[in-house]
């Protein structure tokens, strides 16, 4: 069935259950960036296979909402399904709310699987359905009943992450919470994000392609918690260490059960943003909910001591995996040689010619000579000429696009590590590259390295930084269309809230940077139709010079790869921006030397000598 | 009575009352910055007499309360007096909630006038009582009871503005502000905000030193509205045009009652950050309040057309008399000669001693001179030397620091005229000056260029800008304790909120900054005991380039005074500063010397060269 065919399907089980508008967002039932694939739905109902999107289908539209990262991939994706393109954040185009109050008929019902949208986003739904006097119908998963075949819900095992690798034991980490839950005045605390429940718990799985987490619920209560999880996950050693640490197994669903059950006068803590509509709804009215972030978010982002120490090692490993793949990269197109402007690249070793998919295969090799790699920390990026415009671009068969001389190759790739998680993108010249190709780098290549030289005074956001990066695009009249930077979790979420660098305000001001918080820099340009270059190192918050003015705060760049001089025009650069540049790589180059062989460093030393 | 016997008063008529804790805020019954002499009851309390402060008695405690721009000021003026000074802001420091939950005995009482401080911040401390199981009593002034000779309240005359000078008529003003009572479905408006009042009547007055206002309130329906107001204040052609506008006259204290009346089922849009605590809780149980923000507050920000070419006017004039301020002072200094580090400067036509306060008067002498000016926007600073780093340093009799050569004077001064409002800071070097108050200078005014010549997309706030001028400082690991920059109203109050330039993230994000919005650039550096440097420019918001990335905006300088050359340090700067620096004063030079006489204007061209 095409997608026509499941729209007209969905639209026969809407006129059933007598429902005007039908949303299918692309969430599991926590609210996860990356869900896996029993919950694509929203893929499954307009093929549209981004990371983010919103689906939304009345009687006689359908409309897909998704973000700046994905306007191309969306179009391509979407060109002949009926599926209308809605760019969110552009100027004129109608949110989804918006949109629901022009599209509802009066006294009209709006349908979701309320597991599926997060409670603010539901009770948003609901006021809308009320000020047209309809109501919402959250019971229902509509695309349950047309979706044969769809993927079962995974049954990996899942593990505990030792002390040396977490630093700090779940005991205190959960002492550490009932103190906040103390503080707020709360006896039971409901945890259903994946990725707090993962390091509360120092528990890991594989229930999510790149993310290592276990579909689970978690009840946490003064004397003992509750986890709800699919037990045939759970070996007998975690077993016997849940029972020290009071934690009950119970099965996945019943937390609808128990929470519905709670006893009246209940005080409970839970973070409207990180919790369902649907687990919300089922809270009896007696219990008082109190809405607070989770105080595991912010304990979460301040690594420990412990952590990073692991994720300096880790992205040590990483940065040789990644120069080995930038050496091989650049032997190739010398290989290939320069007497013409697009000659192919061949796998010296097969003879064959590699493509977008060859070359991230062979960046993966090298990541798994790594001791302790365990996977890719999410979907990698393996974009060659044009195809570095579409941000979020992913090679399949068909698009996959062969190498040449004469573009840049953009791959945007990580990596998961026993100690910890890696995120880093270059840009690669392929050959000779043109004279607006090297300007577009030198100009990002600035801005990434702008902002990891900020210096700034503690209490400082994401938000007030920024501009240290985009200022640079600003003052060409050219911008990109996505943040700058955002949070990293060890061995978690590749993109772990809130800690980010944005420009735009938004109604909850983002953390100020504290010590040890980890967070990407990664400003891009991207030419529809052209090319695209982006360069992403992860920085450490770090102190700097306590004064009578306060505390200095700098980052400490985690990513030790270089920047590929050959994309370089120096005299684009300000003076204070090569000595940025030359620090670097003076930094890359010392820590990367003893990793690696003599034509390995000695080509190194050519591609981070001064500029 | 001193200070001590003014506290032994309040003590004993809270004992009377049985209140444990008397809090006396600055404010005047409007949340105005500045208040009348009437509305002082804080530095009558305490002897502080900066602009923004909050007293706290305890039965043996006496706190003050106030920022950075007022720490050295308070520290010399509260000596002696018994009251502790407060650092917010500053770590460790408790803030006045903090101070009031450690300090309030359960079951105590927290008294207050009710009319003097705002909603939030009355119903915070209901909340601080109730926690303690106790109250708060907000109807009795007690300072009245103890404050013999109190000035009375203001009877100056009111006066409308001219449609040449406002751009737009109160009833289309009016018009638009019940448009937006519609979009919320409110039918009635109440407003307390004196320059929301004034903005949207065309009102002015002069109640309060430097806010050309109308202490008055105003109550908008559907088909009128009530002001409240001294009726003596208004001749009969206001009264004519009021009649015509359905603007009905009541007296000033009425609207408490006025509001206490209002019929059950009234649904009444007010401003909760703008509201006094009293005339809310006199609101009945039935009406329905909806808090907003004022719809006036941004319509007032965003001047029209021609505010924005009489604002140009304004400042033309006002750089015309800052200039010839400048070149007087220049050649005093001349007078004066190198021949010693400490040269006393003296009056050209008197022969007698310059002072910080004379100085202040010449300059003030240069703007009378102007055509359409009334008054300054705000009390003057004029500091020499150390006095420099008393960020809101005020000269009296007491302290008028004779001006000499080797140090810098700093002003900081504005104008009300007809076309608008000025505020501009220089500071200018007295003969030769040090090495480090040349650094400091440079430093300064490399800030200012900095965020007054950077271009952003539209949709940002002053918060992600904030880092252009500050970044210089952080660079150096220096920072200053105030923001980087403020909203200035049209002949209304010069510190015009929401609009500014700041670096710390708050709950309500500061809006996006549109096109002919004015805001203020003024970085500065403060060495307690030496010296400080402020170099403020007005800066108008423009439209820049409109591209496929979105509309880009800058910034047009609205002040035009020389950067003082004699403190600038070129080879600290970078050549894009310069370029800056040279841009501006190119501007300067054209914009000027046809008001200038022909000596002024060759010494212009002096001092407005390229570096």
């Amino acid at each position: 069935m095409d997608i026509s065919g499941r729209i007209r399907s969905l639209r026969r089980e809407m006129t059933d259950e007598n429902i005007d508008i039908y949303i299918v967002p692309s969430d599991d039932f926590h609210q996860s960036e990356y869900v896996g694939d029993h919950f694509k739905a929203r893929e499954f109902m307009t093929g549209f296979t981004g990371s983010a999107g919103t689906a939304v289908f009345t009687k006689d539209r359908a409309g897909l909402w998704t973000d700046g990262r994905y306007f191309i991939q969306a179009e391509q994706e979407l060109a002949g399904s009926g599926v209308t393109l809605y760019k969110a954040g552009e100027p004129g185009v109608d949110t989804i709310p918006e949109f629901l109050e022009k599209e509802l008929p009066d006294g009209g019902v709006i349908g979701f699987d309320g597991r599926t949208v997060s409670l603010g986003v539901g009770e948003n739904y609901e006021k809308i359905a009320a000020g047209k006097g309809g109501t919402v119908r959250y019971t229902e998963d509509l695309t349950r009943r047309i979706w044969t075949g769809r993927p079962a819900l995974p049954k990996e095992k899942a593990w505990l992450l030792d002390m040396r690798y977490s630093g700090e034991s779940t005991a205190s980490k959960l002492a550490r919470v009932r103190g906040k839950m103390k503080e707020a005045g709360a006896g039971v605390h409901l945890l259903s994000s994946l990725d707090d429940i993962a390091w509360l718990l120092n528990l890991r799985g594989n229930d999510i392609a790149y993310c290592p987490l276990v579909l689970s619920y978690l009840l946490i209560f003064e004397d003992r918690a509750e986890l709800f999880a699919d037990g045939d996950k759970f070996p007998d050693g975690i077993l016997a260490s849940f029972e020290e640490e009071r934690i009950i197994l119970k099965p996945y669903d019943g937390v609808y059960r128990a929470v519905s059950m709670l006893p009246e006068g209940t005080r409970i803590l839970l973070d409207p943003d990180r919790v369902n509509y649907s687990l919300y709804r089922n809270i009896p009215a007696g219990v008082q909910v109190i809405k607070e972030e989770n105080p595991e978010v912010l304990m979460k982002c301040r690594k420990n001591d412990t952590e990073i120490r692991n994720i300096k090692s880790a992205h040590l490993k990483d940065a040789a995996a990644c120069t080995k793949f930038m050496y091989w990269l650049k032997a190739c197109c010398m290989v290939a040689g320069k007497d013409g402007d697009e000659n192919p690249l061949k796998d010296p070793d097969t003879g064959e010619p590699l493509t977008e998919m060859s070359a991230a295969d062979k960046l993966e090799h090298f990541r798994t000579q790594q001791d302790g790699y365990l996977e890719p920390s999410f979907d990698p990026i393996s974009a060659f000429g044009a195809h570095g415009a579409i941000i979020h671009y992913s090679a399949s068969p068909e698009t996959d696009a062969a190498l040449h001389t004469g573009k840049m190759l953009l791959t945007d790739t990580g990596g998961h590590y026993m100690e910890g998680s890696t995120d880093i993108t270059r840009t690669f010249a392929l050959g000779r590259i043109s004279r607006k190709e090297k300007e577009d780098f030198t100009m990002t290549a600035r801005a990434m390295l702008r902002l990891m030289n900020t210096v700034f005074l503690k209490g400082c956001s994401g938000t007030a930084l920024d501009l240290a990066a985009r200022e640079v695009f600003w003052k060409e009249r050219v911008n990109f269309n996505h943040g700058t930077g955002h949070g990293v979790g060890y061995l978690l979420n590749v993109h772990e809230a809130p800690v980010n660098f944005r420009w735009k305000e938004v109604d909850r001001p983002a953390p100020a940077l504290e010590k040890n918080m980890v967070i990407s820099d990664e400003p891009g340009i991207y030419i529809e139709g052209s090319h695209g270059v982006r360069l992403e190192n992860l920085l450490a918050v770090c102190e700097d010079e306590k004064n009578e003015y306060g505390q200095f705060m700098r980052f400490e760049p985690l990513t030790l790869v270089p920047v590929d001089l050959d994309a370089v025009i120096p005299e684009l650069m300000t003076a204070e921006e090569r000595c940025m540049l030359n620090d670097y790589h003076r930094k890359v180059y010392e820590a990367l030397s003893p990793l690696l062989s003599k034509e390995e460093r000695e080509w190194l030393s050519v591609y981070t000598k001064p500029v």
